[in-house]
């Protein structure tokens, strides 16, 4: 007679991005063993009563105990970061190690690993944030870090501290390329950031709506294109992250229909805020949304679903972005209202995410179950190298699963785990939240957080799995 | 101590549309009903050796037995079909049940399921094609079908004794709408076709290359344009069946990108055959490839992999119309070399379809696995209704596998189990070949072929899952 | 020292379709002979004083005493219409010779020749309506009326006593290849009509309104991919007429970017009506605006405009299509509400076509003087074999003349010279209007019609200039 | 009795952008004064015998005796450069006056004044490079310049010494904007550029034909969507200058299609060269055709070709930028071989340029003889504020004119009379040469030269007149 497992899932209905059916799920070291019904005992078992089971959360964008330019510090750090992931159905995250200009990218590494060491409840990678090609950064350290599982970069085309110019972004995609490594890019272009704030100012326009004046929606299309273009020179599949909105999505279409490999990602903020967030007069409370791109008109939300329905979109991450409202390092300084461009950019969102999409996206009809699990587990995990172990529900993944808990539910900042004084989606009504968060087979979250701090281990990634290695075109120069 | 399962397949490594995993199968009653390694013994067990396991294919395109006008007769019926389907590791097949004019859609399909009854070796489904939408058979007799399970249709904008009028096209479109059916369309201009025929024949060009001239993508894209405009109007989705090029397929995406659900099919013809095998000259030989809409020029070809890698297309079929090239039912009667336009359009394709596409795709770099049981399985399973019971790997599941077999392969007609005495793709080299089908638990095809007439059934299909019912757009007249 | 001239205008601040140039009009046996200043002097002078003269308008479609099914009859004749038109600025017009089915097209173009003799102010030619392409037609009535001068024709694709099927419509573009003449295209699907109008009237929707929820855009979208796709087939250049919107102002566009010569018009009525003017209840006073297509929503009017200024419109036309309001012959029959699809449609608009666009178009800084002109005279000249002796001011073009009058006005159908009971610009302020014609060197209005009947002569036609004749390509299929 | 005129052309074919008609041309004073049949006599008479009149061609874009960066020298002055021109039909001139970075603009264009002072054979005006837009020069000296008639810009996106950030370009756009100029881009992504050459050379490529694989069409076409998109932002209009292939072109076309005003200029060698002859092989004969962007590959040439037909091209220009192959300054210096990136970039075109287009183009069929010369003359006049003075023939015109000559000529560089010693066209066959060229009433071409060094004089520039100014969109910002 076999030893019992060393937990069961009863009666699941569990979603995985391509199927659904009922079934038990026999846990054991932490890994899905068994699927079938009525196995065999496990020495601990839950009933989820033949609701949803759908794979736990990866959150392939956020940002985590990030040393910012200036005095700025994070609000989270990674253990109230994947606290509140895991009370919201998100069980991997992947965050960022940034480098400093003048800092080896090793360096930047070592001291990210420092940082989340011992921290963290649930499981995490990093991508690199490269922001000083240097000759060693490309040639050796790279190299070696993809080696060593750190398989994604991101390069920004704005913020001063953190551009790439198009000569270094082409030598940072050319590493990507020959060595397998995902580059991610946040596509907006500094110049016409830079010299529209400056006309805003100088009109007396520091609201925190100006904002959004100052990144109009073609600054990104304009970006987005050369993004593409510098992907499509180096003949290298790229991600755009956070894309906002209609004209951005008509570059990436087209790119697609060209054949090009680019992929793109959309947060909820884009489908649940719209600029008039930010203000719609001069009030300093919509500080709170200032994020970048910033959340486009109303109307553009309907482009966004569409893009989560017809495959335009690959994954739905939070970019959670975690700065306070009040005190010394929040959006209101000592209480100041400080002009638009130096409002820190980001808003929370890594413990809404899953439940903004699942309510309003599978509740309300927009998408299919296996769609949201298509879109917040499994893509991501494909395509930072981190499936099959994590983003699906299947023989040899980690047990790392959400059973919903459908019914009214309001979001209120006092109900969250994260370490911010304020939410966005404050009094948003929603269709359901996660009702148990099982990662690696140990129940997180079941109404109740059960912190296990330093549970959560860095993962090492492997090659993205969105393409088979040899789709990728040979490049017309070589 | 439980009983043992009645079949278990051991060491598969098991692929679905989004996963893919080292796994047991265990077979009860002709279903999956357990995943996981070192499973409970079997009364039968065999060792897939870490070979690729998919799902049997479902061929949602496929012509069987079909009374077509004329004297014609299909070379395939559904014993001689289903034993090609199976050989070539297909499940599941949706041939057609056609109404003739002034018939009954009812007394159709009595007919077909009479033609089909016994013969089958593996589960069929039929779609309908409606060739005289009454108000009989728009209020009464398609209603009736649905609720009883034949929840697709198909209608043609060409062919003198199929087509329909665009009026009619709506009247089905709104049937399929109101009663949650999925219209599948022919799309190709129907009076273009007969102009372009009449002035080829009336300058003596019979050959049959002239049927591609006769209906050069221009006819295929304009009516794809319009089967998607009135399917617009209704506000119901459509699949547009084998697509065959670049000029459509902008159509579509176009269409997608202002949120429309339209699905496309294409099939095996237009990735491996092009213009030229319908003859570089008059020689006769390319009567074998006549198939409407014919293949392209070979440049082509790139377009249709580019719109499976990049989601373009739903589904892949293999549009299998087996006529036999020589005899009297051929395409060279009592040896006569007939003008294009009477030779009999079809090509036989039921059993290369999915060794074609796994070989070139998958093994050939161009898509993953994943994609390619999504094609060939998942999605015609969803699309007509048929899944979870077909189409997947998933507890609860019929067992209908395929375990691949890698190595060198050359298609040669001797080979194929059709009533077929030819085949479009002789010598083609491949990659792998279906080593073992299982169609709900019994192994049909190990290398030899083990007949079981009369196993396969009809199944009962529901609505379409490739799309949550509530995505449908409302209507903009009601 | 030469005899005087017949008939001077000083001091023209002289616009065409390219130039602006300050000059003496110098006018003998009614065609111009000399520009340049201090010309010699006239039998007759007028001083333009520097104000602006462009050639009067040429209007390429209008509706004057055309048989219509049925007992109704247009409101307007050659006498009342070329009266309207010249008081409007429009010295030129080609209405509709349009055959009958069962009827000679040739017996057709007699009848209206007759009806034409005698009547006219203003010169006129005809465009041929075929309704009937027999073989007689399409062999002998049609290359020989283009022999003489009947240049172009126009074909229907909806209206039951009007529409040609596809197949028609390719014998009828052949034989423009063929014989160098220029098709017009009414583009409307037929049967999306006749099925929107059955489930609207069975709903009880029969107010005039509805006549736009009976053709909505798409109806017009897919009738000119359609058309754009039968002229490719032919390889023929076509002119689509009445262009009402953004979705078919797309296929035109795509259609000249792959390289065919799509020619494309429209109509004030999208430019200053939109579909609430067909009433925003079930008001019978929309009854006025019934026309095909139907002006669409507000938003839409900025498209045609853009369409206007960027070049995709080739020529700006009336569609002139008199039915008066009340009494017997008209929309309100008896005073008679009828159902929108049996209110007769069409509207008046021969003498507000010209000073609609000049006051909005020039004067509201839309578009330039020079492209005025190319869009009401010199094009619709060119298009229809006319130019340069119509269209332009140029020496040995006819001396037709408008001297634009600026200053406020406003439209008053009591001020207007048609034979219908209103215009559906009533009230509409314009910032000038036409305040000299001169047709042919003869001054017909200046404020007070000067009527001339039976001095309009009917013209014959050259081949259509609008193109270079060898700039067609070469038919795919010959 | 008046008396004679100066000179009278007789019996002129005279096209304009929109017409054509026989007449006679009266010039006084260097100016037309009139136009008709049988005018007056003048002191000198020419018979144009019924050949086509067109107006002198009005080059928009050439290079003379620019300093360039480095030791090399243009090898064309204004008198060299106006005396080619003239031989080749073209009477107005537009190149630059550069400014070099830390030069004050007032003293750059100063020196180019001092250059052409007394030299030129016609007339001709200066567009400004601005490659130090400094708070002087935006605020001030561009202020001025404009006001003093100096009304297009040209900014270029290449090239290390001349290239702007974009953020400069968004201040000149400004200016632009503000002032009413009209700016023109040079559009390659330099860090592309850059890169790819940088890895070339690596690679040993150093031959000429590699220096159209540094900058493939894509470069090309992201600077094209760059340049839109901060023109764009400004709210202004653009004119992007040599754009050469079908890429770019897509990109203009969707901005226009969205409403923007983006005027496009191209060249003949992309109508008539192609990335062949840079070589086949690493031959350094391709050296004569380095230019930029590069000629593109042949099948690009017909792309070119509709966007001359179907309105995309707004100007044709020659881009002259004159070195010779031998000599120190040449491209072959002292007979050494350099890299790639080392050739002066640049080709010799100003003679053959309308000669190239009438002859392939109007003679070939391909575009109507208004359109030739719409392209040629009076589109650049338009666009550079040099219109109705320029570009035209109309009463108060300059009288620049060219009588065509038809009849079999070939292009070899012994009979062109720039300073360069070969041409790229050298063998070319034509079907027409300028018979005569008349700048100013003077005959300065008719098979022979007749110069007259200084006659040519600097003209102010109007405001760009391609659009009316108020159909300028107001920006979103202000």
């Amino acid at each position: 007679m076999p030893a019992p497992f060393d937990f069961v899932v009863r009666n699941a209905l569990a979603v995985t991005a391509s199927d659904q059916f009922e079934t038990d799920i026999a846990i054991q070291a932490g890994r899905i063993v068994q699927l079938g019904k009525d196995l065999a005992p496990g020495l601990r078992e839950i009933d989820a009563a033949h609701r949803v089971v759908t794979p736990g959360g990866v959150d392939g964008h956020c940002h985590l105990d990030e040393i910012t330019s200036g005095p700025l510090r994070m609000a989270d750090d990674f253990e109230s970061g994947t606290r509140s992931a895991v009370c919201g159905g998100t069980t991997t995250l992947v965050p960022f190690a940034a480098q400093q200009r003048g800092q080896s990218l090793l360096a930047a590494v070592e001291a990210y690993r420092a940082r989340a060491a011992g921290r963290a409840h649930v499981d995490y990678a990093f991508h690199l944030i490269i922001t000083d090609p240097t000759a060693a950064v490309l040639q050796q350290e790279l190299p070696a870090l993809i080696a060593q599982g750190f398989t994604s970069f991101k390069v920004y085309m704005t913020y001063d501290d953190l551009k790439l110019q198009d000569r270094q972004i082409l030598d940072v995609l050319d590493v990507a390329r020959n060595h397998g490594a995902l580059a991610m890019v946040h596509a907006e272009n500094a110049d016409c950031i830079a010299w529209l704030t400056e006309r805003l100012k100088a009109a007396g326009h520091t609201a925190p709506r100006y904002h959004a004046h100052a990144r109009p929606m073609l600054v990104e299309r304009e970006a987005t294109h050369r993004a593409i273009a510098l992907a499509e020179l180096v003949d290298v599949p790229i991600l755009i992250v956070h894309v906002s909105g209609h004209e951005a999505m008509e570059q990436i279409q087209s790119a697609r229909a060209h054949g090009l490999q680019v992929f793109a990602e959309t947060c909820p903020q884009y489908l649940f805020l719209s600029a008039e967030d930010l203000g719609i007069d001069d009030s300093y409370q919509g500080a709170r949304c200032v994020c970048s791109p910033p959340p486009r008109d109303k109307s553009n939300q309907a482009h966004i679903w569409r893009g989560l329905q017809n495959g335009l979109f690959t994954v739905f991450s939070s970019d959670h972005a975690p700065f306070r409202f009040e005190g010394e390092q929040g959006k209101h300084p000592q209480g100041q209202e400080v002009s638009f461009d130096h409002i820190p950019n980001g808003i929370p969102g890594l413990e809404t995410r899953m439940a903004l999409l699942y309510s309003e996206g599978v509740l309300g009809g927009r998408i299919s179950a296996q769609r949201f699990v298509e879109l917040t587990a499994t893509n991501p995990a494909k395509a930072f190298g981190l499936h099959p172990r994590k983003g699906t529900i299947a023989i040899g993944s980690d047990a790392d699963l959400v059973v919903w808990q459908e019914g009214p539910y309001t979001i209120h900042n006092h109900k969250l785990h994260h370490n911010v004084d304020y939410t966005p989606y404050e009094g948003q009504p929603l269709k359901a939240w996660p009702g148990i968060t099982i990662a690696r087979g140990e129940v997180l979250w079941d109404g109740q957080f059960h912190p296990h701090t330093g549970r959560g281990q860095l993962i090492s990634c492997g090659p993205s799995s969105l393409l088979p290695a040899s789709a990728i075109r040979v490049a017309h120069m070589r």
